[in-house]
């Protein structure tokens, strides 16, 4: 061990006063990103367009938009909308919503987000899960069948919430109430979602009319099971179907693989559309049984402001809905937003994100939109086509308007179960089964949450497998707090570094000196337990001391703190107990390089000043021990 | 700075399988008091004797108990019921039961709690803020002058379940729960149920007959401003004892000070009880309007366990009353216990303490108690008269079922005025203005916490001004986790220290070097935040490097670890992340100190081992910095 003499001493933190405290605390909290820092020492004119450019960011990359640019951005245009125009269709009939209205979500919110997102690469629409979530919750309380109005109404009602509640995220930046959604959580959401969505494709796929309108895989498989034998009298063309979706998945997974293939899986669903209509009209097939999507109106998106419900007995359904859809669809958005800004190297702000997609989700809903957010596939395949900026959406949304003005009685005898294909082929990529391996490899609790969000929405129901992850995710953090790791340090022979005595082998005690770090913030959720466990660690010293029948006996406690990032008053009452337990028993207190917020706390709650002494206070253990047992050794020779 | 040539290298932590670290966690968790020590290496018959002990703690200090401790705890004993007895009385009165089930109450659970109690001071029996709770909770729902008998049964059974519910925490020794009441809600809810049971007070002591029956303190107050022209008839009487009561509060205030005058504030209720008795009757003031308590029946505890009432529409007040009193008992009790065990220096096993107490509750529910509890009026009584153990509970009980044997004629013209006189005192005293002080000076947060439960107890309601509090409590806790604190380090001129440069002003940054510190477990709620803040660390410290036109340029970005006491998947990502966008900026991740489990995961989740790399990976950030320019050096030279 080094035998230092030079002592550095423990400086109090600079001054403070508690409003420039609770400033820098909220802006690290709310404002993290430090948005204005681009606006500091300009000039007005400057400013103005620099606020300008942050509202819309169009405004910043707009001017030097090029046609190289625009070539790019019209293939990867024209690839996603021959994507967007079935999976509409097919995940309006998803949320039991009129097949159009998911033509209406694909050309509305695709065109605003183009003005005011920040992401190059989110290709934008109704997606999968948030469509089924929305859905399923209004249904359980309104009849798509009886009532498609009030459904309808209901619909847009909740879209207009969810937008409200994304965009309120946004401003009020809070956006990291999204981070709370782990990635475990996540991945065994889609997968079970997935596995949800699928099943309800069931239906149309296996054709049967007595379908269960449960959500969760018990009622709907015992559902399939008394049903098989129905309709059996055009099953062969449903299988036909079958088998050709089938072959577009191996092609897909090829695809996926090999990313120049991905043309076939991005080209397949329309591909799979117009045959299978084609195929239906030659055969006459809708007259045999095999459902079709039927007359679609021609004509762009209606407003339908006057449908949104505030004021009735609904309130509380739709502003449920619009949580859990906006929650949900945000937090695609966002993902798959970061995911290819990492990919690109550029940035995509949080907060700005989400005021974005909610006021694309607000003007939607007054224009016969339902809820939409940044769809993962399409983004991947709108960024494997090369798009440069968001003009890409605004191709696909031109592309989508053309359809809905001139194109539309071409769907009319498309099968559904052609759209159950798309959605289950869309859906089955969400289930990410090597992720679900490396989170079992790394953290044997993530993939419990992981476990618990899957099975939760397969045998509870898609909102509370959720809320149940979500759930235990926090619980652990809160458990994590509430035992924090302690650990006894040891020298390591020949330097004057001290290390866990667990996992330093060549680590040796000092005799005389326990020597703890705590890995925690001290709070009223663990100043209990570390006040319980640091006696009880005395305690073992001393009894193996009397073991080995040594007298050297423990004279020092020495705290290293730092890694206590924080106190409360239950911490600071902590410190004082202790050093009382610790006096009664002969035992000096001596705390190691206490953080700022730490010093203070202390000094200011203790009056008698004798946490805080200069001769209990060290800057590194290394010195701590060096001085302690220099007077240990000269009161002896004395 | 030390040019140290010699570099230690950070080892793996030694292997442990999954097994052994849930064995060490759920240990930690749950066992963190290691409750089977002392068993180890015993023979059979020590472990049984061990056991026995362990169970009923009465074995312990029993077989030693001397008639020199009995001396004293007869003392205390006595003192302490005749505080119980008007206590009792009046905290049923509080929880609208029947006077006389406030005396049982003060009989069976101190018995019980004799046999299986750990701590030597705590006072057993009814306390008025439980007695508040479940009277307010039940009344709620059932009225106690209509349906009296209803009435009493679902507070014996809600005693039951308070009772099941805290034997249950002990036996999973799930005790840590209710640390999440932490000093600042615990002294905001006191004060805030001391003023609401007061203000309930007003009723007999101003002799209004029309009182509201919500607890609120607007609904009170105004019903007090609505009745006070009311019964004038026989105000002088009120007034006078009115007066009495103060004179004894005085006193009491005085001998809280003069610890040889609590005798005097230990008496006075008693006496207040036995002189305004005999006034009344002398008086005959019980003609004149005075109400009285009236005739009690005498004869001990009859039993109650057919009362009980598990199967009707009451079941789910009667499960949420049992949890909130419980809880709040639960955490008065303990807290007691460990208050005065402290001060004698002896220890207290929470989750043994929270088995005795749930029995007692059990047994109590039906033996007509209802839920009892350590009382911290009555147990400071019993400290200061010098009881030594839990002996001086069994001869309060004794005294009081002399009592209720044959002295309970006596209460007959005691006014109920004097009743509430003795429970404002006592809760009078909860209320801690200079704790209050104390946490304003320490914990600006923890005061808002504290006030938040005090103003939600009284204008929202007990129970949720509680909950109220606890929320924000962990919300708090969440928020840390999410921001959690990264400081940038420099290095202290003339060591190898490395501190945070904004505390430590003689700290002095390393050029080419970005140093941070990061100060929590990196998991899913905070590793997007990390990411995004070193990003813009690294921004700054880049534009900085371009206004002073220096090309030295950033080089290495240091993350020192020692206080990342955990990852989780979202974590391992981070690390892979970062080192992805550090490598495209071409600067190299170096990390410091990691803790076992860190390596661990950074190595199980990285194939390619390029997170761990010995290159990358340092004991202290000094041989870093050493290491890492003596390469630098060396490459420039060559």
């Amino acid at each position: 061990m080094s035998m230092e003499t030079e002592v550095h001493r423990v400086a109090p933190p600079p001054y403070r006063s508690t409003l420039q405290k609770l400033k820098t605390r909220l802006k690290e909290t709310f404002f993290s990103d430090d948005p204005l820092r681009q606006f500091k020492g300009q000039n007005f004119k400057t400013k103005s367009i620099l606020g300008a450019q942050y509202i819309f960011p169009i405004l910043e990359w707009g001017p030097k938009y090029s046609f190289k640019l625009f070539k790019s951005d019209i293939v990867s245009g024209l690839t996603i909308a021959s994507l967007a125009i079935p999976q509409g269709i097919s995940y309006a009939k998803l949320a039991n919503l009129p097949p159009i209205v998911g033509l209406y979500s694909s050309f509305v919110p695709p065109l605003i987000y183009a003005v005011l997102g920040s992401s190059r690469d989110l290709a934008v629409g109704p997606v999968s899960i948030a469509s089924l979530i929305m859905g399923s919750m209004i249904r359980q309380e309104v009849s798509p069948i009886k009532d498609p109005i009030l459904f309808l109404q209901l619909a847009f009602s909740s879209t207009f919430f969810a937008g409200l509640f994304q965009a309120s995220l946004g401003f009020l930046r809070l956006g990291f109430i999204i981070d709370f959604l782990s990635k475990a959580t996540l991945i065994g959401f889609m997968a079970g979602a997935a596995i949800i969505v699928s099943l309800q494709q069931l239906k149309s796929l296996l054709g049967i009319t007595h379908f269960t309108k449960k959500m969760g895989i018990v009622p709907v498989l015992s559902s399939v099971f008394h049903n098989t034998h129905e309709s059996a009298n055009f099953q062969l063309v449903t299988k036909l179907v079958s088998f050709l979706f089938l072959t577009r998945r191996v092609v897909l997974m090829q695809g996926m693989r090999k990313p120049k293939l991905f043309w076939v899986s991005a080209g397949a669903p329309l591909l799979t559309v117009i045959l299978s209509t084609l195929l239906v009209f030659a055969l006459k097939a809708q007259n045999h049984g095999i459902s079709v999507i039927g007359k679609l109106q021609e004509g762009l998106n209606p407003p339908s402001w006057n449908m949104l419900h505030f004021h009735d007995s609904y309130i509380g359904l739709v502003m449920k809905t619009g949580l859990v859809t906006g929650i949900i669809s945000l937090t695609e958005g966002i993902a798959v937003g970061r995911t290819f800004a990492a990919l690109k190297n550029y940035q995509v702000d949080g907060n700005k994100e989400m005021i974005a997609i909610g006021l694309m989700n607000i003007v939607g809903s007054s224009t016969s939109c339902y809820v939409t957010t940044g769809a993962f596939s399409r983004s991947a395949v709108n960024h494997n086509a090369g798009c440069k900026t968001a003009v890409s959406n605004i191709v696909m949304a031109v592309t989508v308007m053309v359809t809905l003005l001139f194109l539309m009685p071409l769907f009319q005898y498309t099968p559904n179960v052609v759209l159950g294909a798309i959605i289950i082929t869309a859906v089955i990529g969400l289930i990410d089964v090597p992720a679900a391996c490396q989170i079992w490899k790394i953290d044997k609790f993530d993939f419990l949450v992981m476990l618990c969000a899957f099975l939760g929405v397969l045998f509870i129901s898609v909102q509370n497998g959720l809320a149940i992850a979500v759930g235990i995710s926090i619980l652990k953090l809160l458990l994590q707090i509430t035992r924090p790791k302690t650990v006894m340090l040891g020298n390591i022979p020949g330097t004057d570094i001290y290390r866990d005595l667990h996992h330093y082998k060549e680590a040796i005690g000092v005799p005389g000196f326990l020597i703890l770090s705590i890995e925690a913030p001290i709070n009223f959720a663990n100043s209990t337990y570390l006040k319980e466990r640091i006696t009880r660690w005395i305690q073992e010293y001393e009894s193996e001391d009397q073991n080995v029948k040594k007298q050297s006996g423990l004279k020092f406690v020495i705290l290293d703190l730092s890694a206590v990032s924080g106190l409360d008053t239950n911490g600071v009452s902590f410190f004082k107990d202790l050093r009382m337990a610790l006096e009664k028993k002969n035992l000096k207190l001596v705390l190691v390089n206490p953080l700022g917020e730490v010093i203070e706390k202390l000094q200011r709650a203790d009056d008698s000043k004798e946490l805080a002494r200069p001769d209990c206070l060290f800057l590194t253990v290394g010195e701590a021990v060096a001085s302690l047992l220099s007077t240990v050794k000269s009161s002896n020779y004395v």
